[in-house]
């Protein structure tokens, strides 16, 4: 057994607790290398002390550990242990014979004292419910609509005007009566019940991701009553509703920022930014209005002069954003902060932000936008999800290899989603905010050519891996779109371009998603991912995407008897071998 | 180029912020597998987009990266970059051909366009100064002294009886006079400059771990004008004073748990524990009286009724803790508190404690007791440093193989120094707390069998190793100690069975310590680990030790010519192979 082979992390993504009292522990060995795993486990305090080297009996606890996946690299095992009295010390035991500790990797054949020594064990020291991660639990049951208000819909009209070409200083007219107006469509018709809203509180652009009062919704948008009407209607809907904090910088524009250009070091906002040495307030004014382009003399979101970067430690700055949180959740009973640039602003503050939300709102949802590794931010201690780009990434790589950052063949997606999968524990991964695309990136149907049966295929991978799924706004009839701003196009409501094959199809996923308990597991158990088919299973449910154009086969390895598509309704029989046709999905159900 | 072969997780230990505008990296690769890597790395909103396939000009940054340590199983490759906007993206070049990045291996040879992918790049999205570790200044240069009260010497006399046996429930009579009394000692004659004294607090048993009132000194110990004045004369001679906290749990005695006791539900204490469903008070006192042995109803440590867990989250015993934190830095000015199972209490409690504690001194030290994985308290936002017995137990079995809980030659002790070493950041790890032995394992004598020359490598050793030394009180003079309580054994004043050739060797050895600013380096740079050899370098130091009886030869590779000798002050030659006789040790200068 080599060493190198071995990777585990105690008290990590690797060991985390699941509930009160059980832990989850993951271990990755290169592929092949071990063909059992056994986790020994117990209390400290009360470890049997002697080694019994026939029998083993040494040792307090064993669980056969599962092999989670594979990939052509790693091996994953994975096994969820009970802790009664919340203290637990643990090892691997490999192939019945080599002990993988804390501290050593050792033969317990040829040294069996080792399976009773207490000091080459990993240790969670204590599964603490003031620590523990705990997420709202409508979050994981929750199909998200997100909408960039400017462009949704202008209350009172027929709709805007999906061709006129969108740019971010340019205003369509959407508002928030408009949202409310197609609340109907979007919970009745589609069958949404989160919404989320790009920023809406009062900025110069059309983003608004530079505000300049955190306290005024955007008068084009409406008013407070507006934001308060919407939610109060969406709530009677069973529709959630999820705003926008930009609190990593603001706008150039915000009186604070606008203070310290006057006063400079005698305003009591001076440090409340992160003003560079060679800072100097009038040039900085006299490019600004020139519209010059120039690097900013203090940190900003990029580099943009637009959007200086806050300081979230100062403490006028601090309770002034931690009221903003709190203020609209106790004005207009909102559910949720989706947190822009989130992985920018100090966990420091993140923290008290949590505490500052969860005594207005328990139940309300954080979700940080962090398009990289976000564990750090999801101990239980600072956000709720985060925004999963690794996803779309690997969805616009499998379906789209010539447009996307790299390619996957299936075999290549399967490990992406499972290497990627192992670095989540479970309870969290089913609390992430999937999507394919979102006002940052390109539209989906433009990464995918407006190919129908590509898009299906899109959305019905996106909704069967962890977390929630997302549609943003006119994903469903498949509205194109290029880069920002493109990709900011107004809603078409006259239906004229519209897919209404994908829409149908979108309506019975989300059907789907929410009547199956199954669909929401965090666990995928992979069948196939070669020729074109990839196939898993997620507890009772069965499904299978055929990603090429021509007819593939999959191998189920065993009949799985009567089932029923849950997209058709129809029932069939699930035999060990069964055809695709080029680009379809199946979504099964094979139990009852 | 395997993927199984590489192993990185960002915003972890392997890639830790290590000043304002650094970060530090680390890669794992499976030993001998990769040759070169160089770091990519840039900001990701001024990464130059073009990519030349010839020059690699498509990149932002390349920094080498430096193989730091190999062992059997791994090399270890270290970065330290520079990152002057605070954001940074980065990914690891593998032989100037395998692109190593967040998402994929992929080769960028074939496919140069990925070099230019920042997607696929890992992230450190901000150097945040409110997020960053730091530890106090003075830490890393602290030679620490270990007391436990009661059994160090009692003021007036001229000494306890070493020769009594050591109990829990006998009190020998030392006393915060008699520490005072031996400052001289301490500080002038062996030369450390960190008291830390177990619990001082007012408790029914010698040990002190089970706390009746934490605003009162024990009186035996004295009163609170004994620990200023201690803690006075010991800061007039640069002496730091650290106390014990235990907050995981109180005594059965505390008034509090008495409240709960008696008035049951009633008790505004009643949720200021974690109480058991079957929680029967009436039963619990009778049995504690009864002095029978029972497991409590209600979480204890260990499963000790004499010592019921606290909740750190009750508002009441939460503030209660608090206060005595600050408490004691106000009236008595201590500089430190060592944190008793401080992996057993909430990282949330931990979080609020370090902003109390700091806010009323902030170079004040924050020690966890911790004997495992300890990095998830060291991010900055909870602990200084841990106590870090992997070395304790490294040196252990090393020299004491048939006695430690498992054996390591020099190979194996090189390997498992190297292992643990990459689990800790650099800026963290001298601030970690270098132990031996302690109040709760053998006394290294013990251990070592009472062999002078052993013990001084083993001393020699812990100080090179990263962290801070300590001694606990006797060490110096090879007090002799078994398992607890005999490890408490009153020191010997007398000095008729103290060992002065060790006594010497110590205060040579805390006299480089504090001199030299390159013993205090936590990278060791190794040069052999065989035939009984060690050998490493920090810095401008060379560090030698036999650890075998036989002479040995130590390869050095090159000559590094003129050098002194550290502990005799004589000048000698180091050329590339050297004799080394047997079980000693050398400790060089070799630049001026």
């Amino acid at each position: 057994m080599d060493r190198h082979d071995l990777h585990h992390l105690p008290k990590s993504h690797m060991a985390f607790q699941s509930s009160p009292d059980t832990l989850d522990i993951r271990l990755r060995t290169t592929r092949g290398s071990v063909r059992r795993v056994q986790l020994v486990h117990g209390d400290p305090f009360h470890w049997k002390r002697q080694n019994d080297t026939r029998s083993w009996a040494g040792l307090d606890s064993y669980t056969e550990m599962d092999l989670e996946n594979r990939t052509r690299a790693f091996d994953y095992w994975f096994a969820r242990i009970r802790v009664p009295s919340r203290r637990v010390k643990y090892a691997f035991l490999l192939e019945g014979r080599w002990l993988f500790g804390a501290r050593l990797l050792l033969d317990a054949v040829r040294d069996p004292g080792q399976l009773a020594n207490l000091d080459n064990l990993f240790n969670y020291p204590y599964l603490l419910e003031a620590d523990r991660y705990q997420a709202p639990e409508w979050v994981e049951s929750t199909v998200w609509y997100s909408i960039f208000p400017d462009r949704f819909h202008q209350s009172g009209t027929s709709g805007l005007d999906p061709s006129r070409p969108a740019r971010n200083d340019r205003f369509f007219g959407g508002d928030l009566k408009g949202i409310e107006e197609k609340l109907d469509y979007i919970a009745d018709e589609l069958g949404c019940n989160g919404l989320y809203l790009n920023p809406v509180f009062e900025s110069p652009s059309a983003h608004k991701y530079d505000v300049t009062d955190y306290f005024r919704i955007d008068p084009r948008f409406g008013d407070e009553a507006s934001l308060r009407r919407l939610v109060k209607k969406a709530h009677a809907k069973g529709v959630r509703v999820m705003l926008d904090a930009v609190f990593n910088h603001v706008s150039y524009r915000h009186p604070f920022f606008q203070d310290v250009l006057e006063k400079g070091a005698q305003s009591p906002y001076y440090d409340a930014f992160h003003l560079h040495e060679d800072f100097d307030a009038e040039a900085v004014r006299r490019k600004f209005e020139a519209k010059e382009r120039f690097r900013p003399p203090y940190a900003a979101f990029a580099f943009s002069p637009r959007m200086p970067k806050v300081n979230t430690e100062h403490p006028l700055m601090r309770e002034y954003l931690l009221e903003v949180a709190t203020y609209w959740i106790e004005t207009a009973d909102i559910d949720g902060w989706r947190l822009d640039v989130g992985n920018e602003v100090s966990h420091d503050f993140w923290r008290e932000f949590r505490k500052r939300v969860k005594a207005a709102k328990p139940d309300a949802y954080i979700l940080g936008e962090n398009w990289d590794y976000a564990f750090p931010w999801l101990q239980g201690d600072q956000h709720d999800g985060t925004m999963q780009y690794d996803f779309l990434f690997a969805v616009h790589a499998l379906l789209a290899p010539e447009k996307a950052p790299f390619r996957l063949d299936t075999e290549g997606f399967r490990d992406f989603v499972v290497d990627h999968c192992a670095l989540y524990p479970r309870p969290v991964h089913v609390n992430l905010y999937n999507l394919l695309d979102s006002h940052d990136t390109q539209r989906i149907a433009r990464v995918l050519d407006n190919q129908t049966e590509k898009l299906e295929i899109a959305y019905a991978l996106l909704f069967a891996l962890p977390g929630t799924p997302s549609i943003y706004y006119g994903g469903e009839i498949g509205l194109d779109g290029g880069k920002d701003p493109d990709n900011r196009r107004a809603m078409d409501w006259q239906g004229e371009q519209s897919d209404k094959r994908l829409f149908e199809t979108l309506k019975h996923l989300i059907r789907i998603y929410r009547e199956e308990a199954d669909f929401r597991r965090a666990h995928l158990e992979w069948l196939q991912a070669s020729d074109g088919v990839l196939a898993f299973r997620k507890g009772d449910l069965l499904f299978l995407y055929n990603v090429s154009q021509t007819p593939g086969t999959v191998q189920l390895g065993e009949a799985l008897g009567q089932a029923s598509d849950l997209l058709t309704g129809r029932s069939v029989n699930l035999k060990t071998r069964m055809r695709l046709p080029g680009f379809t999905f199946r979504i099964y159900r094979f139990k009852d």
